[in-house]
């Protein structure tokens, strides 16, 4: 950040009065521009012992497996950001979702939160942002093609939940260094 | 937003291409400035059936009862966030602290995650953004002089699961009007 999104004028990389850390700082008109970590709402849609992913249709990571999710917006939910991010990318609904994990990801300040449902009708389709969807079990997950660690992480937990009969709310922390490819995406 | 933070030329609000949604738009530089929700990572701390609340010594709200929260910051997890917060507002650190909520504030644009875990030494004190810091049990809390509806909302959430001895994740939407009353904590 370089200008006051307020009035245009310079800001200042420093620590404002009262506070421990820098931040923008306009002098000009005494805004504060604070940056803060962003929520990624997304869902694991099910189908019995099956995996609903989408294959990106942008970058980063074109051509690669994820689960739905994406920025939440202002004015949302969660779950109303990750019910539509499942909409976006797959044409997809889910019945009675559940809070299934909270990770950090805190070198490229996310957090994603994630609800699991099955899907409702088992019906999904392929969103504009994909190139295909489709129903993964366990043994079938194109693990080496997955778009990001943390859905590499989810699903791991997923599985581990599936055979032991649990609904666990996961909370976990992501350090893989692969995240600093992803850094476009902030 | 009227002017780009990247380039200082005035900003348009209108629809990217390829978007859905009015962004703050730089036609000369063509940055999208997006806007999300921000976190807010709190903690219940505890001492048996007794919860430690600090009253505030800012705005907004000052001199009314909280639980030790505020903004997510970048780099950090949502549960080191929830420590500090602890740390500066009541001196406390936490045992084993467990993810206890997510409390959804959509009309502000905000996500509360909330930790509970037990005062380690029962040791707390007064941090320079509180007046005091006091444990209450639930027949003491003050409950007309809470700072924010969330608070409310989580206070009883703890209790009903303290009494059932349950250690349930909650999800929640706080929708209460008093709300608008906050919006300078934005």
């Amino acid at each position: 950040m370089n200008f006051c999104g307020q009035c245009g004028k310079p800001v200042n990389f420093k620590i404002p009065a009262g506070d421990n850390r820098k931040r923008h700082v306009c002098d000009h008109c005494d805004t504060i521009h604070y940056q803060n970590p962003r929520v990624i709402s997304g869902c694991i849609p099910t189908v019995d012992d099956r995996v609903l992913l989408c294959r990106r249709a942008i970058e980063p990571r074109y051509g690669m497996w994820t689960l739905p999710a994406g920025f939440l917006e202002n004015g949302e939910t969660v779950l109303q950001g990750a019910l539509r991010e499942c909409r976006e990318e797959a044409l997809a609904t889910l019945n009675e979702p559940k809070l299934s994990g909270i990770y950090d990801i805190p070198h490229i300040n996310q957090v994603y939160i994630l609800y699991r449902g099955a899907l409702q009708n088992e019906d999904f389709g392929t969103g504009e942002e994909s190139l295909e969807a489709r129903l993964f079990s366990e043994t079938d997950i194109p693990w080496a093609a997955l778009a990001f660690p943390v859905i590499t992480t989810a699903l791991k937990h997923h599985f581990a939940d599936l055979k032991q009969g649990l609904s666990t709310v996961h909370t976990d922390i992501i350090t893989s260094r692969l995240y600093s490819l992803h850094k476009t995406t902030d």
